[in-house]
C-alpha cells in the first residue's frame, strides 16, 4: 500500500513578475530535499493552484517529478468542479509522473454539494484513475465539510487511500479514526494539530509550516514516534504563533515572505493575494528569530 | 453609457452526454430572442462557467455574439481567481464581441480577500480592459460580500458601470443605492428581489428565473415601470415558489430539468451536479402548471 | 381581529446609574404619545429584556399601561427559553393589562430546536393564554431562523396574529406572504425593510429607529399608504444609515445615545452593554442633524 | 490557588412532571459520589440553567452542597446577560456555599460584545466577587468566541482562575496554553478533546458524557496522568460516538434517556426540549452496551 507516513510541505509556487518561474522551485526543492520529509504536495492551496492555467500546473508538476530524489513522494492536487476536468488533468498528472493525487470537493454549488453529489464525484473519479486517490477537507475554502459517513463508504474504494483534513477540528479527525477504517490513512492538514493528530491515529501531515520550517515540523513527528510527548508538546505549543502568523492571518504572502527570510525563495504571490505589511512583516521576523530560522 | 437596463437570463449551457452543445445554446437562443428581454448573461454561475475549459468558454461566447441579434446585450461572466487570468480571459472575450463583463470576486482564499485585495482586483482589472466591467457579488458561492465603500469607491472608475447583486439582502442594495453613486446602476440577481429593487432604484435583473419563464419576470418589470404595483406585487408573490425550487432548492439541476419542460433544451448539468429526483421533478412541475408553462 | 397595522417603537427601558428608571420611561411615553404610532412594544430586544429581573420587567409594563392611552396598544416581549417561565410571565403581562406578546424563538439550545420543537414551544404557549400571540424570527440574536411551513401551520392557531421578522431577509417575508394565510400579519422588524416590505404586503412594523424618528417612520407607511412611491423612496433610502448607526454599528448604546441627542431620554444600556464612543457619536449626530432631529 | 484538576460532570437539574426534583438529584449525586470525580457543575448548559427560574437555581445549588462530600468542589453556572444579574445571583451562590463560579459570555447582542465588552463584564464581576471565577468559551451556544487576547489580559486578575472550553476547537486551546498563562488553568469542555486537551496541557475536563459515563472519563484521565496512552487513546476513541449521542445530536433529552438507563434519574428536560425518538433511543441503547453501562 501506499504510504503517507510523515510530513509533506504543501509547495508554494514561485513567481517572478506574475511569472510562473519553475527555476526557483527547483532551487527549493534542493533545499527541502535535504530533510528527512516524506515528499510533496504540488498544486495544493498553499501552492496557488487557482491562480494558475492547467499549462502553468503542469509545469510545476513536471518540475517537482524532476527535482525530487525517487524516495520522496510527490502528490498532486488535482481537484477540480467537474469530474470531467479532474479526469482530464489527473491523466496530465499521471503521464508525467505524479504518484497520488489529492481532491478538493467541488464547492462553487455549495447547496448542491449534498452527501449524494460529493460521493458521486470520488466514486466517479476513482473509478476512472490509476493513481491513488487522497479526499481533501479544508472547510475555509470550500465552506463544506465532507460527511463522515460519506468518508466511510469511499474509503471502501481501493483507489482512495486516505484523507488530508485542514479543518482543525479534532473531534472530526476522531470520528474518523474511530471508525478504524480499513487501508485508509488521515494525514493533518494544519501544523496547529499536528501533535494531536498523531497521538490520535494520523500517520502524518501535510503542513504549509514544512515550507519554512521543516526541521521543526520533522522534529515533533518522530518526537510522538519516540513517545517524548514532553518534548513533542513543547515544540507543538511553540510553533502555533508561527503557523498562525503564515497562514490564517497572513495567508500566502505571508509563507512566502517568511520564505524569503528563511533562505528559500518566496516572492509575492499572484495578484490580487497581497504579501504583508511591515507590521506583519516584524511579527513574522519575531517569530523566525525564536527558532534560530533567521 | 451603456444601459444595464431591463432583464437578463443567466443562460445555461447545454451539454449532451457531458460534452458542450453549442447547437443547443443556439436553438435556445432563438426561443428567447423572441422576448423583449434586454439581453443575456453567459459564463454566470448558472451557465456552470467553473465546470468549463477555457476553451469551451469561448465557444459559449462565440455561440451567444452569433445568435444574439444586435439590439440585445451580452454580459460574460469573466471572473477568475488570479487578476492575471480575468485579465487574458477578458482579452479573448473582447475579441470574440462579448459587450460586457460581470466579474465574480475572486474567493478562494477567502480570508485573504480583505477590502484591499478586494479593490485592489477590481481596480487592476478595470485599468487594463475596454470593456465595461460589471461587479458580482454572490455571498453564497463567494462567502464573501463585497464591502459598500469598496463599492463606493470603484465606482469611481469610468470602466466599472455597476453590481449584481445576488445577495437577496435588499439592505445591502438599499445602501449602494442611498449613495446615490454616479453612472453606477444596480442589477438585482434574484427574481425573489426583483419587484423590490426595481421600486429601490435597480435598473434591472439577471434572474435565473428568466431562463424558463421570461415573459412573467418581463411583466414584473413592466408592470414597475407602469406603476401598475398590485399587479406587479401579484405576480412577484406567484413565482417566489418556483424561482426557489429552481435555484436554491434543487439548483442548476432543478433548473435544466425545468428547461426540458418548458420548450427550451436543458439536459444535465455536468456531474457532480445532479439532476432532481421524481419528488422534485413533481414540484417543479405543479409550479410550472401554475404559469401555463408546461 | 387584532390589527397591528402601523408603526410600533420597540421602546428602550430606560435606566439611571444602572437603576430601572419608570419615570423616564413614562416621559418618553409622553412625548411618543403626541405621533400617529399604533402603540408600543415594551421589552423587546432593544428594550434589554434580557438584562433585567422578572419583577423589573413587570414594572415596565405596568408603566407602560399607565402612560399610554387606550388608542395605542402594547405589545409585550414574553419570551422565555422554557414553555413554563414563558406562560408564568405572561399571566403576569395579562394581569397587568398587556394587549398581546411577542415571543422570541427559544434559541439557548440551538441544535436542540428543530423544527418539532420550535412548533411545540408555539403551539403549547398559544394553547394556554388568552392574549394574541405574535411570532418573533430574529436570526441575528437566536441564530435561528422559524421555518416557512411552520410559520404555515402556527397561523392556523386563532391565538397566533401574526410576525416580526427582523431577519431583514425579504425573500422569507414574501415566502411568508405568497402563502396567504388566513387572518395572519406581518409585521417587518427593521426600519431598512419598511418601505419593501409594505409595498409587499407588511402590515406595519416594529422599528427601533421609530424610538428617535417617529416621524419618519410614519411618513414612509403613509406615503406607501398614499401610493406616493417616490416620496417613500426617498425617505426610506435616506434613513438607512441612521438606522444601520443605531441599530447594529452602535447597537442599544447607539439607540439610547441618539435619543439623549434627540430630546427623550435615552441613558446608558446595562453593562456590559457600552455606549459609542466619541467618533461614534459624531457619525450619529452628523445622521441626525440631516432629518433635523438635532 | 483552587485546583481545577480532574473530572466535574456538569449535573443534569431533574425534573418530574416539570417540576423541579431536587430529591432527585440527590440521588444522583449519592450515586455520582462513589466515583472519584473532582467534583460537579451545577446549572451548566446541561444543567438547564436558562429553564429555570433564580429560586430554582438556588434550590439546585443548595441540594448540591448538602449532597456533596467537603473532598468534592462545587462550580456553579452562573453566567447572566448583565454584569448586574450576574453579581446579584453570585452573592446568592457564595451565601449557600458554591466553591467557584462559570460565566458563560453575555451574548444576546452578539454585535455589541465587540473585544472591550467581553473584557469589561469579567473584569467587572471579577473585581466584586469573591469566589473564584472561571471563564466559559461555549460558541456553540453563544454564537461568540472569547478572544484569546482577552482571556490573556483576564487571566492576570487574581480572581479569574482559568476557562473551561466548549469550542472542541484544540487550536483555541493550544494557543491559549502556549501563553503559559500563570496560575490560569484550562478545563476542556467535551469528551471528545479530553485526551488531547489533557496532553497538550489541559487539567481537566467538565464532561457531559461524565453524567452517564464517569468510570470512563476518569479513566483516560488517569491514563494520560500514568503515560498510558495507548489506552487512553483507544477509549476515547470509544466514547466518541456515544458523546455526540447525548449532547450534539440528541442533546439534553439524549443525555437524560441514557442517564435513565444508566441507573441514574434522567426523566425529561423541560419542554419545548425534548426526548429523543425510537431510533435515537435504540442508537444510545447500543453504545451503552458496548461499555456494560446497561
Amino acid at each position: 500500500m501506499f504510504s503517507l507516513a510523515g510530513i509533506f510541505p504543501p509547495v508554494v509556487t514561485p513567481f517572478q513578475k506574475e511569472e510562473l518561474a519553475p527555476k526557483r522551485l527547483a532551487d527549493n526543492l534542493e533545499k527541502w530535499n535535504k530533510y528527512d520529509l516524506a515528499g510533496y504536495l504540488v498544486l495544493g492551496s498553499n501552492g496557488e493552484n487557482v491562480m494558475l492555467t492547467d499549462q502553468e500546473s503542469l509545469q510545476v508538476v513536471e518540475t517537482a517529478v524532476k527535482n525530487t530524489p525517487k524516495d520522496k513522494k510527490i502528490i498532486v492536487g488535482a481537484g477540480r468542479e467537474s469530474t470531467r476536468n479532474t479526469l482530464n488533468f489527473i491523466r496530465e498528472v499521471s503521464r508525467i509522473g505524479g504518484d497520488a493525487v489529492l481532491l478538493v470537493t467541488p464547492h462553487y454549488y455549495k447547496d448542491d454539494m449534498k452527501e449524494a453529489s460529493i460521493l458521486k464525484y470520488y466514486q466517479e473519479v476513482a473509478e476512472d484513475v490509476s493513481l491513488p486517490v487522497i479526499l481533501y477537507n479544508v472547510p475555509k475554502f470550500t465552506g463544506l465539510e465532507i460527511p463522515v459517513r460519506v468518508i466511510a463508504r469511499l474509503s471502501q474504494h481501493p483507489n482512495i487511500i486516505g484523507i488530508k483534513d485542514s479543518s482543525g477540528n479534532l473531534t472530526y479527525q476522531q470520528s474518523i479514526l474511530s471508525l478504524r477504517l480499513k487501508d485508509f490513512q488521515l494525514l493533518t492538514g494544519s501544523a496547529n494539530t499536528l501533535m494531536a493528530g498523531l497521538m490520535m491515529g494520523a500517520v502524518g501531515g501535510i503542513l504549509a509550516l514544512a515550507n519554512i520550517a521543516p526541521r521543526q515540523c520533522i522534529q515533533i513527528y518522530q518526537h510522538v514516534l519516540n513517545k517524548e510527548f514532553e518534548l513533542a508538546r513543547k515544540l507543538q505549543l511553540e510553533v502555533i504563533r508561527l503557523n498562525q502568523l503564515t497562514t490564517g492571518i497572513y495567508g500566502i504572502g505571508g509563507l512566502k515572505y517568511a520564505l524569503d527570510q528563511a533562505g528559500f525563495y518566496g516572492g509575492l504571490p499572484r495578484s490580487p493575494l497581497r504579501s504583508p505589511d511591515e507590521t506583519g512583516q516584524q511579527e513574522i521576523d519575531t517569530e523566525l528569530k525564536k527558532f534560530g530560522i533567521i
